[in-house]
């Protein structure tokens, strides 16, 4: 489980930072990337990476406003061109789908995959497999925003090999048994718990992507206990005044948000083209004035999210 | 008067060619540069460049394939965004209104400019100031799919000062007025026709720019006498049935049409990606068994367009 950002600007492209896109590669997990807002030329920072357009499954939207969405039609058809043959699906604010088919009828592009559509009604879980949970909330950004929390599911402890060659029970079809946490009749007659023989739980990894906002309640609920937290941060701790007029958060607005809500690690993203060189290292300065685990992301950078050794929520 | 291609490539996106977009820089003669097609990236090539959103006064669209428009709203946004606030006007087929402005209403976007569409209705002239005409042909693509020709006026010739100072006649407002052609009464009673004194009329030049097409008489007609003609080469000689099931062409369908069009100098693009290093060279060979003066071009590259010295077409 890894972030790769592929575009970490807000508004329009700059040199050095595109708009906004965030992978979640889960290909560990299940083979597949997901993608967070899908700015013009996404698919051109796709090209400088290892991420293969047919395995990205479902694009989450955030938002509706043009860098954040105005990749959408090119990756999409682009996915189609190069045999991308699995379905895709599109979760984002109502008015998504109505864009995206509206481009592809007009340019006359014909998928080879299924397109489908989820347009979100309101908060609460908009998905849910045996391997991930996401829920949403709404933010507040002047036009409908969104914040996704991606949930992992638990992981099962790992079987006690040691513990079971104690006893003398050796590896064959019922190690499986035991695994699987059923009680088990050996053929000596001994019965046993696997649930004796399975270590502990490894909570599942939490890592919530927010949408632009202002710093907001809701960006806390959805990111209680994160892994991984990645917030916008348009300006400086000093700009207060403009983030709140354009709807968007400063270096401290974001890491008071990650403090409330008690995540292992902060990434600032949809930095403004005003900040270069030393002003970048500031905004790091400023938000580690509030929370220490911090960084301000650029393009390319990649975050793996490990699994927390023991159950931090017991 | 300078051509800058902003991406080369055919269809999607590749490490070293973009989808379609070129540039045709007018800056000595009126201050503003004219695009034609631009596929996503395009305002991300742009910033590689010298070109400025704000001066981008018109865009020709040839035809509506994803790899030619999608870069549309986010230059459209970019440009207000970054106080472009002289009018915009797009050219291009029927539907090419209908995709741009749902794209600002489904992004809530509101340009701080005036756009202006002017969807093609039929073959013709669909520009003409003092400067510039232009005008549109049908091409053969599948989908409506236009070429456009731009000629220049005429340039008035040089006033020849050497000549009248022969005759005694000193610099000042009358030279204006023998300028503009008129008679003129000198203050010494000689009558001179200002006619007389003006050099040979220099023909204004003609750029031809193509849309995805197969071989067709309209582009030799668009074509025809023009200093530069921009034409799509997707394949190479070997594959005219591909090219033809696909509606493109090959490097001898450009070439045979620059030829029959008595062309100055023919610059392909719209090179597929599988075309690399030594096979890029081949393409140019292959034009070249037909037609001597062409280029196969690159992102990036600029070609002038100077003014021919003297007429061509007397």
């Amino acid at each position: 489980m890894e972030l790769e950002f592929l575009g970490t600007g807000a508004g329009v492209p700059a040199k050095h930072r595109n708009v906004s896109s965030v992978a979640l590669k889960l290909l560990d997990e299940c083979n597949a990337v997901w993608l967070f807002d899908c700015g013009e030329g996404t698919q051109l920072q796709i090209l400088k990476t290892s991420i293969r357009p047919r395995k990205i499954e479902k694009i989450f939207i955030t938002h509706l406003h043009g860098d954040h969405i105005f990749g959408l039609p090119g990756l999409i058809s682009s996915r189609s061109f190069q045999e991308g043959i699995e379905p895709l699906e599109i979760y984002g604010p109502k008015g998504v789908e109505e864009w995206v088919r509206t481009s592809l009828r007009i340019s006359k592009t014909h998928l080879k995959y299924p397109l489908k559509f989820v347009e979100i009604q309101a908060d609460g879980r908009i998905f849910k497999d045996d391997k991930f949970e996401v829920y949403c909330k709404k933010l507040d950004h002047g036009i409908e925003s969104y914040g996704y929390r991606v949930v992992e599911a638990d992981h099962v402890g790992e079987l006690q090999v040691e513990k079971l060659a104690e006893l003398g029970i050796k590896p064959g079809p019922v190690y499986g048994k035991i695994k699987n946490g059923q009680t088990v009749t050996l053929e000596d007659g001994r019965t046993i718990n696997g649930k004796d023989f399975i270590g502990e739980t490894i909570k599942g990894r939490i890592v919530t992507i927010l949408g632009d906002t202002r710093k907001t309640n809701q960006s806390i609920e959805l990111a209680m206990d994160a892994d991984v937290l990645v917030h916008e941060s348009t300006f400086n701790k000093d700009e207060a005044k403009l983030a709140k007029a354009y709807y968007h958060s400063t270096t401290h607005h974001a890491a008071q948000v990650a403090k409330a809500a008690n995540v292992q690690r902060l990434l600032l993203t949809h930095i403004s083209a005003r900040y270069l060189g030393k002003d970048v290292e500031n905004l790091r300065n400023e938000a580690r004035e509030i929370f220490e685990n911090v960084r301000v992301v650029k393009d390319f950078d990649c975050y793996d999210i490990p699994l927390r050794k023991k159950a931090t929520f017991d």
